[in-house]
């Protein structure tokens, strides 16, 4: 049977990660492979609790169709309370909900890509951004990143270099995979290039709100005189991701063509999971359930970068995220971190190997490291299993 | 500012019902433009219970992160319980899990079609698929239908005359717009010819348990014996569309393609919604529940249909739809059902008028008509109206 599917379809390969987590499902193996967030952390009474409410005050609205746009009391907390930690004032009408924060990875893509089209992204950049991406076959180019994001010069050059650049694609807050983050002077710089360069900045920000020390940084869109930007948000590291509710806000021509591609992908986000989340909020303060989170979260990755530092053999580098999920490590140039992990398995503890977050270069020599879902003791033991793998190389 | 939008999103425009929809909210009018299943049946109480339950048991699991390719369970109910009434025997391996069988058009468009491509469709088509499939810029090849569906020497020419054809997309079951039926007989052809001519099968299913005189027809896949066609399924009707819960059922080459689609487009449909349709499926007989859609819509559409053989004027065509929501209504060749909706609004009774479900041709002498959603007093009254609005053409 010889199919013909489209070119897009061809190009599609299995997501390294998706595969990984299969593999690391065992349950002797201590994986630090994931993403997920920790699952003890959910609000399960209370959200059982707004449930019955939401059946019972309007059960018939919660399982009918809705707007695509999303539930109108849902944009209108985005707008109000999430977006406004992020420096940003704004009303329901510049926000619209979507099936979790990679729906609007994708909608971005398939809304500013032709085939061939240049895409500007961190170097490493998100691996589940990079295949939603590739499905509208563009070219990347990457920019070189330091301890406070991209370098704007890199940036600036990339951009005079590729006048058919359509996007600029960036995590600014405690980046995946590397938990780096963009300093607010190289935010305001990125919203002022937009402007001079005409060119879309989508602004993934799935951990901003999962900081550790310090408050929230000022979101790129919060410097975004023209509209220039396209913020991306999610409810999946801040409340649960199984209700799959993320959002994007964006200027009003913008925000309709998103409208338009939402309509066509899936009608609507689930109204249910929308007015769970919507009730929830009204009832509760999403912000202490947040402080919860960055209390364990930041505990966690305290004691893996001590960790580390303790028992990664020397040379061995490691970045110091100050929120997130997610620290980088950075072996000898020599080094294949996914040739490693196959010994890695043999001890039972597990990564994901870096090479797949670089679009194009597929750098050999670094692995990405999740401190968020694992109970402090088994970071200590799984760091230290690493460790003993890592020493048969150094 | 001047943003530069790939071509296919500047080929986006609102879809006709959408924006209609909107403009047929007025209390005073009585709407036959939607297509939305009747609320007063969902089963609240029942959901409500289960949804407790499933909370209770398994809480941690509904609000996490789950398989792309969906909860296993509800893949399991699908395969056993739903496809066999289609006459397929399936495993859980056959099916994956959508966002809404909306999201299965959109992949499916993306899996198989390149820009310039031809789609085979059934004139008039679903304009929720024709938008979706728009925004991969293909050619449409318009198939003609009598009383029995889509003609098969015409689909034969179709095919013959469009080597580069990449999928035929068909409801066979009380289409949308046209309320038709596909034979039994011509839906084994439609798999004979799709192995002959190595051609892709999009069988879009929502209706076909929808029956109200006799049993459910054999799928086409039903009659696929080397695997070229892919069945779409949702529960949005049977069930309720709030839970946006739909499927794919296709052999393993073609799925694993969706899969990866599906993990770039959301990762995984809700998690919550997954579990819930599933613990109400294992607890509660759906067939039972289908059984009094059935009789309240059977009754609507009996109702409907007599009423305009009584207030429409002699010459207004419509069919005889023995399932599904939907009838279509045929005006004298020189009127424009668009122009007359005004009219209509006006009275207070609204339609979809028939154009854009023609991806082509935009005929303008038709229009659509839902009866699902409707109290039958309200049935008769808005026929009337249309009827007298008609009758100043007649």
């Amino acid at each position: 049977m010889e199919i013909r599917f489209s070119d897009r379809a061809n190009g599609l390969k299995a997501s390294e990660i998706r595969e990984l987590l299969k593999l690391t499902e065992m349950p002797e193996i201590i994986s630090f492979a994931g993403g997920l967030p920790a699952k003890e952390l959910f609000p399960i009474e209370k959200i059982k609790e707004v449930m019955l409410e939401v059946m019972d005050k309007d059960g018939t609205a919660a399982l009918q169709y809705g707007p695509t746009e999303g539930y109108k009391p849902l944009r209108e907390i985005v707008a109000t309370e999430r977006m406004s930690t992020a420096h940003m004032n704004l009303t329901a009408d510049d926000v619209i909900i979507t099936t979790g924060s990679q729906q609007g990875l994708e909608f971005s893509a398939k809304l500013f890509l032709n085939k061939g089209d240049t895409v500007i992204c961190e170097s490493p950049s998100y691996l589940g951004a990079i295949n939603a991406f590739k499905a509208y076959e563009p070219r990347f180019v990457e920019v070189e990143m330091d301890e406070n994001g991209m370098i704007m010069s890199e940036l600036e050059k990339a951009l005079k270099d590729n006048p058919d650049a359509k996007m600029i694609y960036t995590i600014p807050d405690f980046q995946n995979p590397t938990g780096i983050t963009l300093s607010d002077d190289r935010r305001k710089k990125i919203a002022e290039l937009a402007s001079e360069y005409k060119i879309p900045v989508i602004e993934d920000n799935p951990y901003g709100e999962l900081i550790y020390e310090g408050t929230v940084h000022p979101a790129i869109k919060s410097f975004d005189k023209e509209g220039w930007v396209v913020f991306l948000g999610t409810f999946s590291k801040t409340f649960t991701p199984g209700l799959r509710l993320g959002w994007i806000c964006a200027s009003p021509e913008i925000l309709n063509k998103y409208v338009l591609i939402k309509q066509g992908a899936d009608l609507q986000s689930s109204s249910l999971d929308q007015r769970i989340a919507a009730a929830f909020m009204q009832k509760y303060d999403l912000n202490e359930h947040i402080e919860k989170i960055r209390d364990v979260y930041g505990k966690r990755r305290t004691l893996m970068l001590e960790s580390m530092d303790k028992y990664f053999p020397e040379g061995v580098k490691h970045t110091n995220p100050y929120g997130g999920l997610f620290t980088w490590v950075e072996l000898r140039d020599d080094l294949d971190a996914a040739l490693i992990m196959e010994e890695c398995i043999k001890e039972n503890v597990a990564y994901v190997p870096g090479g797949s977050f670089f679009p194009n270069s597929a750098r050999k020599n670094f692995f990405r490291v999740n401190y968020s879902c694992m109970p402090e003791e088994k970071i200590v033991e799984g760091i230290k299993r690493l460790g003993k793998v890592l020493s048969m190389y150094y």
